[in-house]
């Protein structure tokens, strides 16, 4: 491996785009339709239901939707900007692979869980544009453990079956086990962490070290990185919310992250200084720890935590998440020859795992005087099949769904690793990695030129 | 033209604004109030019309409309930052503009749609302001054309006969013709993107070309224009439907919007790659034909065209868009003498011509089944004079309106070109252009310094 | 004082972190609970109250939250970016004291304004936690005083008494004296601008001209300080709707901030050009004054100022804070030996101040006939033991409050000022001041190791 690699894309990464999108097109135009709420019979049926224009489901949720819309876009986009020759990949390929993975999931998704019986259709509504991001959520935590070492055509490779797997893996555990997920630490942090982990790991670069010099961030990509952080961080409370029940339960999830996500700040803060010879902060940690809490809140965020169970939450993964970036990916890289560019065993496999666990330890403990009868009934939607299902059962079927996250993600990232090692994709070769030299057209700079002239 | 040309504007930047802020409080104090929704009386008018607080459009409209101001002002703004050397001309003279603009726009447009014959006032709620917003889109559309070659005492005159023949032309196709423009395609792209074009070729810089040093962005600056970038597609959606019908109105023109971008990035990615030596992608590309799809959405996106409909054009205007950049612009800097920074005639005009024709054809083929006949009828707003109008018909005035706003741009562009080009506006010399110098105190940077000590 | 500073925080830091993180942990469980429309019972809360899910307060106010957090955090967070070699600290301690001030705010505000007598505990929902980041709001004001030249232990002392201060102030002004503030001139701006200044009194430097090599910006740092500007600027008009009544409230304080802001741009762009010797624009001024109508307009948004009258106070408000950058802080730093290295004076401090008494002076001037009797009575909540206030009366209490908050700042910001003055907050030395390199690990920039390579 190494100078015989050659990153030339000219041909596979527009016929790949082009062969997807025209797909995409055939697809939508059999399957894809407005649901009710969105077609103009919308008139008719709000005057056969007794409804009124502010019931449409799109008023109880757009804002949210635009807000995770900013967190898949500026949020994992920007974060991943912090590397110094890597900003346009961070920000350029997430772009391309959330507007390619989006379209790819209102298909799988709606196959799963809005295709009509008897039309044969998929009929969507605002709620399945927030699906979709979520989904995309997953193939871009991914994309953070793969940053600065693979190519666009992998990226798309990497897209189309994570968007594939999480289907699959969401329709299991929240329709076949009937768990409870709304702000995804099982169905999208856990399981796309481990994707991404898993593929790294079979991906291996023994020389990596060539690329050196460009990781690592300088002054200006950190800032950069803070957008992303920023905007993740402060827009967590409507990711956890999004999909949640009307009233009280969009309500309480909001309350929750946004008090889990603030011990996170202060515990990171404190544990990064400790690490340091001098107490000095580290960038990374306060880039990516300090949302660790959001992340572990992600299934439990609907449920009657108590503010103070989401504070504990936030408090102890603020502090695990920073010594996951201090102790635990240098040992990952050393140890088990696992190159994690955006440490998202720390920010997202971690923490979602145990947010899964935490989740359901609180199921288990539910009852009917904290939640009220009906208030258990709809936090759970325990009706139907279920309206028997004790607590502590549903605790347990939380616990299996987060085994079965983990299990999809390293299973299938496996899988997927051992794709991308076919020698087709145009990747770069060990020393060439985190340089966007190798897929974009990069201006020299004004700074660069005037240097040119001192010599 | 170049040595005797003098960018001092101590004068008349103060004189102007002053001169028009003034004005605008006159023009305020005389003719604007709150309505109804947004009076004290609100109190007493809920309970004589039976509604509650959540009736008020307010709370419809007002989501959206904060995702609008950001387009206008984070979006434009920093979208044009890309510049090595006038990102502070960049988003510093969009906010001017814009500031300005909005409210020149509150009172021209409200004197042709919100004014009250008989108490001669014009009553502004939420829903004006997204007008005004709207409105100033025009004038910082034609912003990119002139980015970096004229004075901001010049782009006042621009955002002022920009405003005022927006609101005219508006009239004649929103009134007149009954068109349906919601996201705007013609009356903010398609006149926007002329209009900027026909003041651009009118005060073509032979010269230009001494200035070259500093067109062409540098790579921080490229990252910035990314915040606008995605600022802009992320809430094109809101942008699209912020002044559509209640309920499907708004809920459709979000899912259209959201598709046609997907399809947008994918598809621009795939022709930029394609169209360089070694298949590398082009940040300029990314920064701007990812948007067309929503661009070309504005007009059709709340009529019935269809998921796949919505994806079809995204997929095509990406291509045409980016294809645009590649070939085009440097054909009309060529032979047609025509000098546009940022290629609006690529992102906004062709796009928002294009749109408006597509929706023209759309229109045409609605029908009842489709529809529904009364979601047909709040669709195209056929009530009243327009009862009897047959979608055929509605096709043909879309198709003229479409028209109309070219036919504004070009010629209100070609006079307002002529206007400034009279030596009085401080704009810089041909070899000073795309130099925040010349109108911003420009602090030495610290690697500056450092050179210079190296030196 | 000098060489023998020492900014060692490693065992402060981490120890003020986790004791005050232990102490919200335990206080949070002792009080603060879920009210009743976040909690589970709201299924039956809203049975009995024969309400809906969408009237849920949770609807009328999560889209102006998510605004006023954007604010808090980007927005506060990136306008003190703009140090050269300071970003680091402006934006990530921002970060820090905002996430732990909004936690003690909870409790602060809780005790004085959501305590349930009955049960001893706090109940909270989505106004609370626009509250507490309203109220963190005034501390970070007072950060912008101080930027630079703190230690971020004596940040966490600012923040923590900051809070309190805010709490007991707020409580006088609103309930004891019964005053109106939706938008906070008095409570958030006045308070903490004076706060701010009176602690940077204190700690005068009188040899802070040696760090003069670091105050001050480069190209792109001016350019993150305008994400901050921005993102002030344009979701100012929710941060001053937030809180204020449902319908006609939120709806006409947006449409009086969104106004005063437009024209606070114009006449801060005509003085900052004028005060040139050749008429170029200053972008201090564009990131700061700018704001300044938004400020004053904190306390009067809410009432029916009318349209024109938000534009003459905005227009105002341009002039006097540009005029401050100008004129006024280079004076306070020669002759008052006051160092305010962001300029709150200008910014905060007396626009907040005059939006106070000009609010005083529209509210003794508020009758039945311009608002309805039941208006006026809805927007002073001249309720219970009010009701019988006259407006003039009103007006008077309005400007007592102005002076309550300017007094707690002065006199508070003077104790904590003495506080850390304390040789045992790690603070950097005079000729440290403004320099990452004290508190965070900073990366050598690509561009210095090139300039070595030079060397």
């Amino acid at each position: 491996m190494g100078p015989q690699k050659n990153t030339y894309i000219r041909i596979s990464l527009p016929a790949v785009c082009f062969v997807w999108q025209i797909a995409m097109v055939l697809l939508f135009g059999i399957f894809i339709r407005y649901n009710e709420e969105a077609d103009a019979h919308w008139v008719e049926h709000k005057q056969q239901h007794n409804l009124t224009d502010i019931d449409n489901d799109f008023y109880f949720r757009y804002p949210s939707f635009q807000d995770v819309h900013v967190m898949i876009f500026v949020g994992f986009g920007f974060l991943m900007t912090f590397l110094k020759r890597y900003s346009f990949g961070g920000v350029g390929f997430n772009f391309l692979i959330a507007a390619f993975g989006l379209q790819w999931a209102l298909l799988m998704q709606g196959w799963f869980h809005s295709l009509d019986q008897d039309t044969g259709k998929i009929y969507i509504g605002i709620e399945n544009l927030i699906n979709a991001d979520f989904c995309v959520a997953g193939c871009l935590i991914a994309y953070g453990a793969l940053l600065g070492k693979v190519s666009p055509v992998q990226l798309m490779v990497v897209t189309l079956f994570g968007i594939t797997l999480y289907a699959v893996e969401e329709y299991i555990i929240l329709n076949l086990l009937h768990c409870r997920d709304a702000g995804g630490s099982m169905v999208i942090h856990c399981f796309g962490g481990y994707y991404g982990l898993a593929i790294s790991w079979v991906l291996y670069r023994p020389n990596l070290h060539q690329s050196k010099h460009n990781e690592g961030s300088v002054y200006h990509s950190d800032v950069f990185a803070m957008i992303g952080t920023l905007f993740l961080w402060m827009f967590w409370p409507s990711f956890n919310s999004a999909i949640t029940n009307h009233g009280d339960g969009q309500h309480r999830a909001v309350i929750n992250t946004y008090i889990a996500l603030a011990a996170s700040v202060v515990t990171a803060v404190a544990i990064s200084s400790m690490f340091h010879s001098k107490g000095k902060l580290d960038m990374v940690h306060i880039q990516n720890a300090t949302l660790a809490g959001g992340v572990a809140m992600g299934t439990s965020a609907e449920f009657m935590i108590s503010p103070y169970g989401a504070l504990i939450v936030g408090f102890f993964m603020g502090i695990i998440s920073t010594f996951g970036y201090v102790i635990v990916t240098p040992f990952l890289a050393k140890s088990l020859k696992l190159q994690d560019t955006c440490g998202v065993h720390n920010l997202h496999a971690v923490p979602g795992m145990l947010g899964g666990f935490i989740a359901a330890i609180v199921a288990a403990f539910a009852s009917d005087s904290v939640y009220s009868h009906q208030g258990l009934i709809n936090t759970f939607d325990l009706t139907g099949e279920y309206a028997s299902r004790t607590m502590s059962t549903q605790g347990g079927y939380q616990a299996a769904g987060t085994c079965v996250a983990m299990a999809f993600g390293l299973i299938g990232g496996a899988i997927v690793g051992l794709i991308l090692k076919l020698p087709i994709w145009g990747d770069p070769a060990d020393d060439n990695c985190f340089d966007d030299e190798a897929y974009w057209e990069v201006r020299a700079d004004a700074e660069d030129q005037d240097e040119l002239k001192v010599v």
